[in-house]
């Protein structure tokens, strides 16, 4: 199982996702001027980032958005960064957050799980039904792959649907979440972790606490760390024994040479060193 | 507004929307043989298939999946496939189903409504909220742009969100169908329509008419035309004066060759004939 793989990750280099969510105007001129192809330019500079964090991150995540944004040749770029973590035994989540039936969602799975684009897990939207995934579960069963449901999510507008009640109180999310932690008992890995995960931003404390118990063997993918406003105690509620979730930081790391006090040095190692900041800051809070 | 253009096409043309699911295995052998790469294959029998509807359909839908599952390659199909529509002053919708937050929901709006997969609407996934919609809302407003949020699906899995019921016993679709026909209400056409839409799947009769009396100001994107089951008379429940909804067909026209009484006679032409037959047989059912 898939999870496995991540849990050892996350056992032995901390719960830190590196998110590739990378656009041209992040790489610093004074790199992007050595290449003759924005092609070349925005895969080196993920390299670059990859190669500096590979032994501080537990997996990486690239948001297919930000590449699909710039065309056939986005899509190249995505296909090979997304090719350049497997080969280095790295894990790497496609977050696409595809939703779709039947022949469709076939077609995404084979999208996303086989071919050019394959990656390790994808994000996934729940809203069409739970039957909308089971054109991954094949994959999750025989060939090592995982997927995250949405769950909740930590914008504003996450009250329009995901927080609505039903009539015994219960919220839409709360809901979605248990349907999904028991579609996920049947691809348990021996970590006690389902390789059917969830996206679940960050929250209060109280609530936090109280999702990590009830969804006990749903392994979280929590993103909005650093740049949009998560903090490492927010995470560690999130965690158990400092494992059972990976923290997604984008912008964070990739922009990491940006601040005020790394003026003037190397993009990638500024990268690692914010990775490593960020790994440090969430283990300390949740010992 | 584009969605005016949408509904003249529909006064004119009737209400199909000829969907492009279109997978290599659909190709007949007589005409796959002619070409040297899946790619010229695929992307002539899209274009064969449109040449043949372009005066029977109101307008076409890209389902991009099965071109994602072609990986690179395919995305170029799909690329020149919504061009080529776009060229001949037709209208496409990329159903894409994309949903996700600030500055990725932004890329996928430039993703789709800009540069090389620019198409006239596209299917977005409400699941985030309605601020996860923003980023499209400034080509709705000023670059005739329209977007199908999706409300209610029939498939069996739309029991496990979009039917759960709130307090007041109100379902999870309705609260959505509501929200989106409130935020159209900014982005109305002359023909009483919002560019802002819904993807209203097939239901039984006397919901169908009280969907469309309520969302009396949201065009419906209906698909599960044929091959999925869908009739004439449901279709016709949710039409007011014959328009404000298009109904997608995908297999039902792309195999309609395959149809026994068809043996022999050219796919495009079948299409043609699946096409004329779907048109007259929702404006039969909606006199």
């Amino acid at each position: 199982m898939i999870i496995d793989k991540l849990y050892k990750k996350v056992s032995e280099m901390g719960n830190v996702c590196v998110g590739l969510d990378s656009d041209l105007s992040y790489i610093p001129f004074s790199y992007y001027r050595w290449f003759e192809r924005d092609e070349e330019a925005l895969f080196n500079y993920n390299k670059r980032i990859i190669d500096e964090t590979i032994d501080v991150a537990a997996c990486y995540k690239v948001q297919i958005a930000y590449y699909e944004a710039l065309g056939i040749m986005g899509l190249r770029v995505y296909k090979n960064t997304v090719a350049y973590i497997r080969s280095l035994g790295a894990i790497v989540i496609g977050d696409v957050k595809r939703g779709d039936i039947k022949d469709t969602a076939k077609k995404y799975a084979k999208a996303h799980f086989e071919g050019e684009f394959e990656v390790d897990f994808i994000t996934v939207n729940p809203y069409m039904g739970l039957d909308s995934l089971d054109p991954y579960l094949n994959y999750v069963e025989n060939d090592e792959k995982g997927i995250f449901t949405l769950v909740r999510t930590s914008n504003m507008g996450a009250h329009d649907i995901q927080f609505l009640e039903d009539k015994s109180g219960k919220k839409v999310y709360d809901i979605v979440g248990e349907k999904v932690q028991k579609l996920g008992e049947k691809y348990m890995g021996e970590s006690g972790y389902s390789s059917i995960g969830g996206v679940m931003g960050l929250t209060h404390k109280e609530e936090a606490k109280e999702i990590r118990e009830r969804l006990n063997k749903t392994f979280f993918l929590v993103p909005g760390y650093g740049a949009q406003g998560g903090k490492a105690e927010d995470v560690s509620l999130l965690l158990k024994n400092g494992n059972g979730a990976v923290v997604n930081s984008s912008r964070g790391i990739l922009l990491a040479y940006k601040k005020e006090e790394n003026r003037g040095l190397d993009f990638a190692k500024c990268a690692r060193y914010e990775a490593i900041k960020m790994r440090d800051e969430i283990i300390k809070a949740s010992r």
